[in-house]
């Protein structure tokens, strides 16, 4: 993470509660996940994952600015925390969390939102046909890693196609076939960065499986 | 639900809390899901499920006392809660959690164990051999819904094989299959409310995948 942005949230944290300590990690970086309590997004992106017995991955999600997770609210054996870009998390006991009215207030609506995302990803998984899974898949995505450009909305995660595939059950060859023809159709591209850019009019529309409304402005 | 029943729960609450309404539904009622709040369970099992545009229902998990649900919390367009037994729910409006830290606290817990839940049934899904599946899906269930007796754990929560399909993403026709060899080969049976019965010896092990112990005592 550069110096600067660092400073900044340290004093901005510093301001708030001069008492907790932020922890900071670089892209790339596993994050460790102890039992006794959870962390808080201030900044950054984090994917998270699970490893089966036979040595595959199984994908769970991501984690953006203010969202929560840990291995407290898991039943999972191994859980795996990779910071997409530089990162910077609060950590919470349980024992603190519970003792304090205030702070389990503050970190409902997180949870919430976390178990929106892992709920709308078990929900996309549970359709039959997998073209229906990835563009559900990129409408959540959409919602809540989407930022407004010119043409579309871009997806500030940068995903690979074995990613998506973890996400959708389904194999990397797949996910590249349909993403290939998504592009060729013009419903998306990639930035100079690899990111997703959905186009507007394949991807205005609302989700026949969310609520939400997928706009330009998410 | 039997009127005795009811009326404990009904004066338990008013010692409690005598301004809360409790709610109470009959075995196989749709539960009512407004969007502006949450329901706790106090007493029953409820199942919860999403309906695809095509028409196939999603299964995306089971409530039992104490937990929440709601679309509060959720991204989904279609959100379906059926009663399983007769239950007795406790409603809570957003505005209620937001304006009470003593409410956030005592909800926090409940929405942990509903998002454990959804996050291990996602982590089911994505495992390769639907034999895994299943196996990980009852020692779910046993660690949720389990209740010891004689010769093994009883799951409290009765399951159709449809149900079982929806979870772990495969067709009726497979479970039905694998549950008979199961069956064949001494690792499950059914009680006269055909309700599954595990026996110890087959689900005395640890998860490989969760890292709860799998014993008798759940």
């Amino acid at each position: 993470m550069a110096q600067t942005s660092r400073a900044i949230i340290e004093n901005d944290q510093y301001n708030t509660s001069s008492e907790r300590h932020l922890h900071f990690f670089n892209k790339g970086e596993t994050i460790p996940l102890m039992p006794q309590g959870i962390w808080q997004i201030c900044q950054g992106l984090v994917r998270l994952s699970t490893l089966y017995s036979v040595g595959e991955e199984g994908l769970l999600g991501w984690g953006g600015p203010s969202m929560c997770f840990g291995s407290c609210f898991s039943h999972l054996q191994t859980y795996r925390a990779n910071a997409l870009s530089d990162v910077c998390l609060m950590w919470y006991t349980m024992i603190e969390i519970e003792a304090s009215p205030k702070l389990a207030q503050e970190l409902l609506p997180q949870l919430g939102r976390r178990f929106r995302q892992t709920e709308a990803l078990l929900a996309i998984v549970g359709q039959r046909r997998v073209e229906d899974r990835l563009h559900q898949l990129l409408l959540l995505l959409k919602q809540e890693f989407g930022q407004p450009v010119t043409d579309g909305t871009r997806l500030s995660i940068r995903l690979t196609h074995q990613d998506i595939a973890g996400a959708i059950c389904t194999t990397r060859v797949t996910v590249t076939r349909i993403l290939g023809k998504l592009q060729q159709q013009g419903w998306l591209s990639r930035d100079k960065d690899r990111h997703l850019i959905l186009k507007n009019e394949a991807f205005a529309y609302s989700s026949d499986l969310f609520g939400f409304v997928s706009n330009n402005n998410h």
